[in-house]
């Protein structure tokens, strides 16, 4: 951290999402990617021979001669991002906290345990206060595991956050056309999305229902309680390559108009934007008025991606009203996730690093005064 | 009619659905095109000059030489099957019955008037009663109006169907996923759904609102009693060719365990069924239990693409039950509904074509004296 | 054989080629499976358990409840048609060779080998007299191994051979857009086809390359000729889930009219229909004169997925003509090509059965007499 | 001009490549929109009520309020640049050029003309010598007219260019891959794209085959010489949204090696570069050496979307060489190509703007002086 910048070990870093991270984290002012690692065979070899980059650009030239590293501490950085495969992610990761480092993960390992935030930087920065418990109950010392959401939680989510902090909400039900990026690559074989749709994705309806309700939930006591509304999830895969749509219908505990609906969503600011987090987007909720949108090659990189578009709002014949809302899957709903949290640890200053020393110059962190009284943001 | 055969006009001849007209009338057994009308420049012309053929395999013989006629009577034929544009479909409908011929239309026009059937034979069989107040109504003599659905509507309401008619409903949450050829051709331009999902269709979402509760609602005194429960449509337009998905929530009147809701739609059977109807599949719905089922490339042709597929059906966490149904939906969902319709009117003794005699010989329809205690399937 | 019908084993059986086996041959006239083999983790298990049925239409009942075998000799059967990985082809299809089985294979392997028949029936079934050197070179007794081309190489083959045999062909450029079922299940990620074009395909364009000319080649004195003109190959994936489509330049050695080039692909007839082979079409080529055509969605299934559709066809700058040549990659581009092939050799009474004996009744191979009048087919 | 700003009409204003003039020309450090103009029913409406905005990203600011005007002169700029529909092109564009507009145009009116260059900057940059000729012939003052070519022959050109200049061309043979926004919007209706591929477009074959040879070609006592070799192009659309692919084989006049043409390719540079245009690729060529590039969605948005991309750069059977050369068709092949027209005509001091004077100040015109002496490029 010569340069002030925290410095970080990327883990999955061959895959979709890490080279996401790769990407997203090149030109970033405050961290730096100083370690790569993968659980694949690419272990031992460079990050330009193991890995085939497939995103729009070229591979950035600073990680071409990396070598890529086992998935095992330690790794020279202060803290790890993480999008494994949830197979091997809950051993590895649990090695790392265990080993002092602050992880920060998008794998699905621990999402739902019960002293691991599930965060969502505009929604629940609060959640971070159960990291004390976890940190006791596991024996942990400088070392945590923050989680954010699965991506279609994640954009659904953003759109439901105001809605439930105004009004109430009682009930959703959520249809959704999601990216075929989302499964990685190889991930959908092109046969099931050409001139088709697949009304299946695994492990995602149960993902989607549990998962919203920790988000917008309540931590009491170091203690998770659930948003009291049910959700209901049917998930679909559509031949769309990046950008995933959710169908929405809400029931909201008070009446309101359309209009207080509409302002809800499109001015809401938070946590992110207040602190001026690099990666938060001006606007995490852009409202459209146009007939037909949102669209997924249209409005998915809103925002630079960080943002979701909400459009065809309308009052519902059974439930109070129903929306669209679209967000970039690999970006909002993953890498600009998991990197929207660091960014908040490192505001919050708990970015510590393994060696328990600030992984970040204080200098650099004037969001770590003020953020107590900012903690609650709902 | 000398071959025993119905004679049909088709209406709209040279759009998407009425190629499929006259695609599955080719080798009918009770029906013969005997005109070609159509709205556009074609007049005039063979229909193989008028008619850019855009169904897989080639234009029927029969038809390439025959001429296209304005869509105004007289035509030579006893009855007529019509597709028009709706803007043009109400004058020309009306004008047809007012000369004496039955009118079996696909078009929108006249569905949600007070004295029209809205037709799915499995369903609403007895709402052809209306027809006595229609022709009262209007002043027309041997001539009449049967509409069918919206191709989305039709492909719900089977599903429904037989789950209201045991258990109830008390409110639909339909989702829809639609194929580009229900907009016809051109219709939907490419740009808006190559790597994208529009999620406006249209008129769409009213019409699945409204169609679907007169559909399932009653004729009491020659007076339509629309189903009680409310339904909530969003509709989109996804990458596929043909077959319309629709995701649906529903609430039942009812507490049903999974199974007798499975056993309600696969064993359903109605009056096409029960009279044998040419176009009529052995299985209005078929139910799927793999994960990942139906799928549009997969089942939309599942009895010759009259039968909709069902699967995916769970428990809901908001609702009652959630489920999936796809069908064909220039076949189920209109060419092939409009067709069915015309069978089972002629099974009916209906069709008595516009010189007031019956357009078929006594002999080919041996439906007609049971038809009466058949009237209510509901 | 009980009831007079050839009994076949399919090797590769849970592949999508495999199933297309079982599809095809479930109600063929004269051949029956009697056994299933596939090289996976399927053995032991139910047809039914082993395989994801990915063709439309439901898994034929018949196979249901067959068990999935090792491809090692001995099966129940006296043929086998392979589809096995090119990995595990050639060890397996040779022990069955020389286990006294006729192999009629798909795969890759032995395709090049100088004593194997490279068999479109159409073109050279004449090369099917290189099976007694293969038999003495190889120390077989009544096993042999005929294959057949690659995909994309058996749809422009067709359409060469009527030119090439009528006016001699100097050079062949040719330019593919294939299907993704080319690469089977799950075979080609859909992130390389959404909004995409993939200009590589394995092997394919040396396969083009070198096959096309041996399949044109002839056989002299037992050993194969190439055809002596260079064949140029460039391959892409599309986003089309079935049908490849070829654009072809030829440069011949006379001086002919486009109508006489149109005149030999539309009048081409040969062998498998002279002989009424089953599975073979009424018109191997097809030609479309309508400005837009062939398309793989509308002209992949004609002659019921073994004829191909060849189209704008004009004169070329550069070479003498052009045209764009298409059909159904895995009906007439694999298993359709296995069995036509098998149906000639069964004709040609060549399908003797691992017991030396025919493997089916002399009544039912009336094409066997007249066979060696026809042998040289070009 | 009072910024020293350029001030451009848009005529075509509405569609899909006049919106690409407006979103390039939005932060343009040279040249400003004035005026709005099209041909359609949108005159007199507001930019923001007349033109649903296609492109990612939103109208920009500065044209919502701008009222349509009718595409004929005089409009309040010094030159118009077009991107008329063919059949209002060439009247309107005359008009301009005859009332003293440079029109600079990617209109296909008079690309063929024998006094219009058909101009791409980096290859044919000495053809605007024609314009004396032009002026004298037809009768203009400071009006003139230059012209872009089609969009799949700019893109194959730039990679044919450095390898005419080098080794001298004898042939081409292309096949294109075409994306649906080359045909603007609605254009190709997704039935002719969804599972398919369309092997026409109107009119492309003999543009690629005419205008390759004319922008190759020479420039000899103001008379254009074409290239004195033939090109063959077969055109196909594919569902791409953006990108265009063409396969290509060239013979060359000189017997050299592959290392040769790649570094031919790869590291030409011409005109624009040297001028250091604003819209100027810093590489027109990238050549890739991956096994499955250039692909549309990883490739086409290369340098701003006006590099080019070859790969799978090979010896070929036929020919000499092969490869795959693929572009951004609405941008460097379309609004791209203008606006570097005029960013030339502008450094070459030919914008003198209908009033006679130059319509750029000199000392933001540094690229003038040296201008002749590069004015031959070839």
């Amino acid at each position: 951290m010569s340069n002030g910048k925290v410095r970080v070990g990327i883990l999955g870093a061959t895959g979709m999402v890490g080279q996401r991270f790769v990407q997203l984290l090149e030109k970033h002012p405050d961290f730096e990617i100083t370690a790569l690692a993968a659980s694949d065979r690419s272990q031992g070899k460079t990050y330009s021979e193991a890995c085939t980059w497939r995103l729009v650009g070229d591979m950035p030239a600073f990680a071409k001669a990396m070598v890529v590293q086992p998935p095992q501490p330690p790794l020279d950085c202060d803290i790890v991002v993480s999008s494994l495969p949830s197979d091997v992610a809950r051993a590895s990761e649990e090695a790392f906290a265990r080993a002092g480092y602050p992880v920060i993960s998008n794998a699905s390992s621990f999402r739902m345990d019960e002293d691991v935030p599930l965060l969502i930087p505009e929604i629940n920065a609060d959640h971070l206060n159960v990291l004390d418990r976890q940190k006791s109950k596991r024996g942990f010392t400088t070392g945590y595991i923050v989680t954010n959401p699965n991506c279609s939680t994640i954009i659904m989510a953003l759109a439901l956050a105001p809605l439930h902090a105004k009004f109430g909400i009682e009930a959703v039900i959520a249809t959704t056309m999601q990216a075929v990026s989302g499964a990685g690559y190889p991930g959908v074989p092109s046969l099931d999305v050409v001139d088709n749709v697949l009304p299946f994705i695994d492990g995602e309806e149960p993902k989607m229902e549990s998962e919203t309700r920790k988000i917008l939930g309540r931590l009491e006591n170091s203690a998770f309680e659930n948003a009291p509304f049910p959700v209901s999830a049917q998930c679909h895969r559509v031949n769309v390559a990046d950008g995933h749509m959710v169908a929405v219908r809400i029931k909201l505990a008070k009446r309101v108009s359309i209009e207080e609906v509409r302002d809800a969503l499109a001015s809401y600011r938070s946590v992110p934007q207040e602190l001026k987090l690099h990666t938060a987007p001006e606007h995490p909720i852009i409202v459209r008025n146009e007939k037909d949108r949102p669209q997924p090659r249209m409005d998915r990189d809103a925002g630079g991606g960080m943002s979701v578009t909400v459009g065809r709002l309308f009052p519902d014949n059974v439930f109070d009203y129903r929306f669209v809302v679209l967000g970039h899957n690999t970006i909002r709903g993953a890498a600009g996730a998991t990197i929207l949290n660091a960014e908040l640890l490192r505001a919050r200053g708990l970015l510590l690093g393994k060696s328990g020393a600030p992984a970040q110059s204080p200098a650099q962190a004037p969001a770590q005064a003020p953020a107590p009284a900012q903690a609650r943001v709902r």
